[in-house]
Formats: C-alpha cells, structure tokens, sequence
C-alpha cells in the first residue's frame, strides 16, 4: 500500500490529511472512510470516533496502531471496496470519501510522516563514507566497520513533494543526499533484528539535505552534523508499506537526477548494514518509538560532495527509488539574514 | 522559584506531578492549586479546567503558557499564600494543595522536565575540550573557535533524583558529565541572542552520562556520540526560574564528587559562548521549542575522562551547581545481556 499525507485547501485554510492509494488515481480519506463505516455500522457519534480510531494525522494514527497498522489499513480498502459495490461513497455531513487526483485540481502532497518522534540517519554505504574521508584525507576509521553509525538530526524542518528547499542564509553550498529512509510503526526496546517485521511500517525517499561548508566545520569538531543538516529535510511522495515487500528487506535501484541530468546511480541492497543490523544497535537499551524515522545514510555517488557538482537556487531536483516512485523540489534562492 | 517533578504513591500507582518549592520544605501542587482557585471563583469543572489550564506536566504546562510560564508561577504563590491566610489548603475532594517535605515519607523527585522535545548538548568549554582533543592527539580545530557546537541527545532517557544510573551492557567504562542544563519555555525561530530572555525558562543540573568505550569509536566516525550517550541521562533536582538570576546569563560555581571526594570544580560563567550565542545559533533557520533542553558541555575537569578516573557501580554521584542544588545518583550494575 501506499501513505501519504496530502493538503487540500478549505474554507478553513489548508487541511493536512492522511490518504491511502486505491490505485494509481484514487486516494482513499482513511479518516473520513472510517467515519463513514461508523455510520454504517450504527454509532452515535461516528466523526468523535472515527477522529481516535483512525485520525488523519499519520503519526497519531501509527501511535495508537502501532504494529498493527498496517492490518488496519488494508481493513481500509476491504470496507472502501463494499462501499464501491454499495455505490455509496460519501459520508452523511457530505465529504467524498475517496477521491481521483484528475478530479481535485488542488491537492499537494505533505512530507508522508508529518510529525518524527526521533530522526536518527545511518552512514551504511562504505562507497560514499570512503568518498567522505578521502576528501578529509583520511582513511575510513576502523569503528565503521563494527558499528553502523548515525546522526541524529533535527525533526522539524521536513518538507514534501513539491515544497521548494529553503537556502539557509548562512550557507554558500547546498547539496542533496539520496537516501532510502524506513518508518518505524511500533515502539520497542533492545529490538533484535530478527524481530524488525514487527517495527517496520514502510519506506519512503529521503533527501537528507546539507549545508556543506558549516557541516564541514561541525564534522572537523566531531559531534556530528547540525547547522549542516536540522533546518530541511525531504521525505515523500509517499510511503510504501513493508508487506509490499513481503517482509523483507528491499533491493532497490535508487538515482538522483538534477534538471533532468542522472547524477546518481546505486542499490538500497549495496550497504554494509542490514535495516535488521541498524535497528538492533539503535535500539539497545534504548526506546525506539512509533513514529521514529530512520535514514539509511547516503547510497554510493548519491550527493554532490561525492562528484564535485553542486547544486544552484532554480535547479529541479529528481530523486528516484524503484518501487516507491519520484521525490520531485526545486532548489529556493538563499534566504536574507534575518 | 524552584520547579519540580515530583512522584508520590497513590492507589492508581506513583503519580509525576508539577510543584512548585514555596521555601525549603513546601511544595504548592500547582495544579491542585489552581482547581482549588477555580472551585473558589465558582466554576462548574474546575478539575477539568486546571487539567487544561495548570497541567500536571510541566512539559505540558510549558507548551500552553509558553513565555507567560514564569508570571503565571508566580500568580502560584501568590494565591496560595492567599489560601493560607484563608486558612483553606485543601480541594473540595479532599486533596492537600501543598505538602511539607518532613511530613510525606514516599516522595521523591523526578527529571523535572517531564518530556522533551530536542535535547541539545553543546560544548562550550574550551579546558574540557582540549582535554578531549589532547587525548586523541589532535589540536583543537579552528572551526570550534568559530561556531559553538553540540551534537543532539536522545530524549527518551533521562532520569532524576536519586535514580539508579543504568549501566548498559554493551559498555565497560561509564563517566559522568558535569553540566548547567536551560530548559526552553518559549518557541521561537531565528532567535536573537538579545532575546533569550524570553526563550529560557530556567537552569538545572545536567549529568549527560556517557559510555566512553562505544563513544570514543563514534567519534572517531565524526558523526557525534549516540550509543555513547542516549540511554541515560539525568536532569535536576529543581529548575531554578531565570527571574531568579534577574533574567541575566548566571555565573555559578559547580562541583562534582564521588563517594563524598570531589573530583571536579569549575565556573559556568567559565565557558568560550555565552547562551546568547549559543541559542542564536542553534536557532538559525531551525526551530526551537518550548520543552527543549539544552546542556552547556561539560566544565573543565567535570567528568572523569579528563581526570582518569572511573566510575564503578555502586559508586555515589553528587553533582553541585551553586544556587540550584545536588543532584545525587548512585552507579548501577552492569545489566546483563538481553
């Protein structure tokens, strides 16, 4: 299945809501078909219910679902498709409960997860981190190889499809990360990685956006990346639920193409850590929550950094995962200091 | 005023609650207290009313009343005091709206910042910090002279008073972090240095514990510390209110022992950036919250990597900071392997 959140404009501004794809056209309401279904079914106060059982807020609704969100949403299109034969697609206050994007002129889509309770972004393909340290003159450190790595970075800059990368004012050098990102739906603590079907929802595209010339400063001080990193990230257009890939982990041809010119090629698969590996060592004696956000770290010649390119204010960014689809921002002029 | 998280015994199991120190002994549960106003200015609910209006969490209570916290805390006192000279210090359902520390035996204190939203440590003081660097045998980088630094902590860790540190079972060398912690009360983006006034709320006492052994490799992978630091880290015993430093940047005496011998002695006031700065850039293009927390790094020789010595379990933790109190933890055992 396919999450997203889209925005649609109202007489109460722009609402922000969680869909589900029927198929390539169609976008279930997941709230608003609960809502209808509490009708049906004979309940007094169905849009009170229907707003706690299946709000329109993904997050809300993976923190109540938790591991069982993904039965839940394929409930959804169970009780859509009797709705469909039914010929009765509306709720009684009036609302479509489905709609066909060729219909709606207005809908956008938002950042999928639209709140993170932690974003932590691993570092697990060797050919871009050699890239890294090659450019600091240095070899890769023996520590890569036995542990998998990561940042921990901001979690309230993330945009979506579309939202145009806003250029810090402090920034001379942007540059775009390709990475697979993966949303964990369950809360758990020292998870084994044999038991990751339980917390995996689905996986998404990441663009771990980056201010090259203070993340630079920030990697010399060595803790880590933040003024480089936490004002903007991209995630979207959608999430692909882990049962579309049966379970398992994914290997998936990832590319990156910047005003229509491939820059980037690699595979999800080519990393040196397993998602049950990373989860494993990030989750030791520590909470991983439903919600959490986790990026797989940037795939081989998936950046600028790595093919001395970089990106401008206007250009179009393109970044490709097979099976998830295209995450689609133009680059923001730099932004006055305030 | 001093802010606590207090926890104390009930039927429905140990209870967190926000109060208020009104001298050495007696704490004001400021949402009792506010139920107590509300029954007295003849309000229909007045339990739900203050559940909304004064929330037991202080996180809570700080996502509401933002800037507007400290005022209102001290409208607290007032009105209390207001019910003393009334003579009525109880709820119409029987609840005390204060207690007095000597004659309530199961109370103890809890990180006082129940929730936070982004943990943020910074690394300020530039003895600490050559220590560090000297240990690796580098030079301190020009880059840390020109921006001041963190790295970001887990948020799902933090322990208070009394608490036993966990001694998590990958690690053999634990240390303690001597740190001034300032808890945000005000969201804010972009925000200048001449304006923290309104952003902090108060200051407490941070031990960013750390397990050297699995830091040392991440730094080496200049990522910033995770694994190393996000398991446990311990706030309080009290947020001592900015109005009580006038609203001005505190310069405070800070100690640390161990098993009653002090190890570390330093100044806050002792550090390279002043919060001012230090809050100007994090908040550059990024937003800050009300509930996030920020450490200052450790003061020079706060911590034991500095001093080669080690922490073993069972060992007594005091830490000092002049005017806000001790914050006292005892060393856990190495829990086993799960």
């Amino acid at each position: 299945m396919k999450v997203v959140t889209y925005k649609r404009s109202s007489f109460m501004g722009v609402q922000k809501r969680l869909g589900l794809f029927l198929d390539e056209k169609t976008v279930i309401d997941v709230n608003l078909l609960w809502q209808a279904d509490f009708e049906h079914q004979g309940f007094y106060s169905p849009e009170n219910r229907a707003a706690m059982f299946a709000p329109k807020s993904l997050a809300q609704f993976l923190r109540v679902h938790q591991d069982a969100a993904i039965p839940m949403l394929q409930d959804t299109i169970e009780r859509y498709k009797k709705f469909m034969q039914a010929g009765t697609l509306k709720t009684l206050n009036g609302a479509d409960i489905a709609f066909h994007l060729h219909d709606v002129k207005d809908v956008k889509f938002d950042a999928p997860l639209d709140e993170i309770a932690m974003y932590r972004d691993f570092y697990a393909h060797e050919k871009h981190v050699k890239k890294g340290f090659e450019k600091r003159k240095e070899e890769v450190p023996p520590a890569w190889y036995e542990i998998p790595a990561y940042y921990k970075g901001g979690n309230t800059g993330f945009i979506g499809q579309d939202d145009i990368i806003p250029w810090p004012f402090y920034s001379q050098q942007l540059d775009y990360e390709l990475e697979l990102g993966v949303v964990i739906g369950r809360d758990g603590k020292n998870v084994k990685a044999k038991d990751i079907k339980k917390h995996i929802f689905g996986f998404t595209i990441l663009n771990d956006v980056s201010a090259r010339d203070i993340q630079r400063k920030e990697m010399s001080i060595r803790l880590g990346p933040a003024k480089g990193k936490d004002w903007c990230s991209i995630m979207g257009p959608v999430i692909v639920t882990y049962d579309e890939f049966n379970y398992e982990e994914p290997n998936l041809l990832m590319t990156a193409s910047v005003n229509g010119e491939e820059w980037s090629r690699g595979q999800s698969g080519d990393s040196h850590y397993s998602w049950g590996e990373m989860i494993e060592h990030m989750g030791m004696e520590e909470w991983i929550r439903a919600t959490d956000f986790i990026g797989s770290g940037t795939v081989g010649t998936g950046c600028g950094l790595e093919l001395d390119k970089w990106i401008k204010p206007g250009d179009k960014l393109e970044l490709s995962i097979e099976k998830i689809g295209t995450l689609k921002n133009i680059v923001g002029t730099p932004n006055p200091k305030p």
